[in-house]
């Protein structure tokens, strides 16, 4: 962690995600000059404890950026595409969680393990991918050091968490009345999700696929730099709080055997490779929550292909799916002397 | 139903599926000679209600069998393996529900709507599919009429009734546990159930893959008559208490439209096709558990691969997945004239 002095801002700091990033500076006691938590104006003047003291929280406006750094923005599309900009003429670089920007060919969309270098050409906003895209980007891109990526097809287990911090409290309510034989009257999805799985993650398109399958396909292929990569996901919402699960079938343009896979996986940073099944020992979310890895396991020859390889991913969607990839992002960008702190 | 005075026997009368199977027996009034319940010696002297009366549930010993023309036996291989020959032996058709003879060349491994013509040569002892096989073999078998199956890959969402009544209660408990912050202490899993899913159902082979795993890939080529089909299962348990879902990619010899697909799918009997995306309908567990359809929906073309369909699946596990699928052998079995009243 860089000793930098910069004054980051937090966008959306009492959100699931914003929390989490809080969390991540708190536990680094990271070397801020100063760290301004913004939210709407509905949550300004709260107060959240960091470290020994307490941050308000204040309404994020045009000029709430003078004099930061970098700011930070967990919101809504509207809000980023709204501030991202106001952030930038004042000088901050924005690292952005949404998905509002991540496809524009101006914003490098990163996962700094593996595409650091497209920070260098950012014009003031750098993009977050989507919490499912970034452990299979990773996954790939590691793999892909070896043979050439083919076609993936991923089936998607999600937390509810990714929804934000209302869906969180929405299941365990929804469990609660369950159990005690109440009806539930869903409100963060269409449909009941507490003892029950949703195919549905984001809205549908006219091709039969939700907006999250798509970001799965566009983005994977902007970080890997690879337009060619065909790729077929289905996302599913499942009842768990915290940690998407991903089951994934990669195909090559040869052979790959479980031992160079597995090598590959453990050598790449950010990767832990969990994977004993006869001792039951795979990624899963009860043990990936909290964590900063991506945990990948069940790896084995696809038994449908023989250039395929199949694979089980759980990575902490709120940690290296979105705050911990922003702070990483944030220390690359100074690492890489692509931003600087004003004072 | 046919009015057939069959003496059926249904062993395991206790557990889930057996539950189902008296179930689906009261809500047809089924026309039975008689209905004998039997079970461990543990059960024994457990009582029943069936209609406007009880069934006494005695231990099932190859004696037992006396007299009984269809014995329905949903217990473990083990069981299965002990009494099914002793039942054949005393004339009974046997219509098991566990893996013990599933692979057998001489057992027909059946789901009527497909294959019910295997029932003309049974010798004693017909096969259900696994839960998770039933729903597959049935889609692709819609599916193939018009296309040849090539490659199929697959990631269940399996309900936790799949291992039985026990884990049911497990879920329910840990769930209430960990809502009210207590620990939990797994039995019927290596791993917390309630909030979590776990990429494991059966135990592993050598190769990575599962038992459920291998069941999906082998069962299916048998109902099918097609023992070039490759398929890539990954099998996954999900905090559900019934039904089990897929998300299936199917790759076939030539392109299939989505219009095609939702045709055939729709005109095959026991499926329905549940698709409405935009308006957030489609299968899932809330909505098929209880009932008897395999439900499919999220028709679309594959976004990976020309000739590919991509589609999911819900069905109740313990009906089509397992009773009701033996109640449709037994009447198809009467039809063909396979199975007679021993009276």
């Amino acid at each position: 962690m860089s000793d930098n002095n910069l004054t980051i801002a937090i966008v959306g700091a009492t959100g699931a995600v914003g929390a989490v990033a809080l969390d991540l500076l708190a536990d680094r006691a990271y070397p801020a000059e100063r760290i301004i938590t913004m939210a709407s104006s509905r949550s300004a003047g709260k107060k959240i404890p960091y470290l020994d003291t307490e941050l308000i929280v204040i309404e994020a406006t045009p000029d709430s950026f003078e004099g930061v750094d970098v700011a930070f923005i967990s919101a809504s599309a509207d809000v980023s595409r709204a501030l991202a900009p106001e952030a930038v003429k004042r000088g901050a670089l924005v690292i952005d969680d949404g998905s509002a920007f991540r496809m524009d060919p101006d914003v490098p969309l990163v996962v700094p393990e593996v595409n650091g270098a497209d920070l260098e050409w950012h014009k003031g906003i750098v993009s977050i991918p989507n919490c499912t895209t970034t452990p299979l980007a990773m996954s790939l891109a590691a793999l892909g050091q070896a043979n050439s990526v083919k076609r993936v097809t991923v089936a998607t287990y999600q937390a509810v968490s990714g929804t934000g911090a209302a869906a969180v409290r929405e299941l365990d309510e929804q469990a609660g009345d369950l159990l005690a034989g109440r009806p539930v009257n869903p409100r963060e999805y269409p449909h009941q999700i507490a003892f029950n799985v949703l195919p549905q993650v984001d809205d549908f398109a006219e091709d039969g696929y939700t907006g999250e399958e798509h970001k799965m396909i566009n983005e994977t292929r902007k970080i890997l730099h690879n337009a060619e990569i065909a790729i077929s996901p289905t996302c599913v919402r499942v009842p768990v709080p915290v940690t998407h699960s991903e089951s994934v079938q990669v195909e090559f343009d040869a052979p790959m055997s479980r031992d160079e896979a597995t090598r590959l996986l453990s050598e790449f940073p950010g990767i832990t490779v969990v994977d004993d099944p006869q001792a039951s020992v795979y990624p899963m979310p009860a043990q990936a929550s909290g964590e900063d890895e991506v945990f990948v396991g069940r790896i084995r020859k696809d038994a449908s292909h023989p250039n395929g390889l199949a694979l089980w991913i759980a990575c902490d969607n709120l940690r290296k799916g979105a705050a911990l990839n922003a702070l990483q992002i944030m220390d690359e960008a100074v690492r890489r002397g692509c931003i600087k702190p004003s004072r």
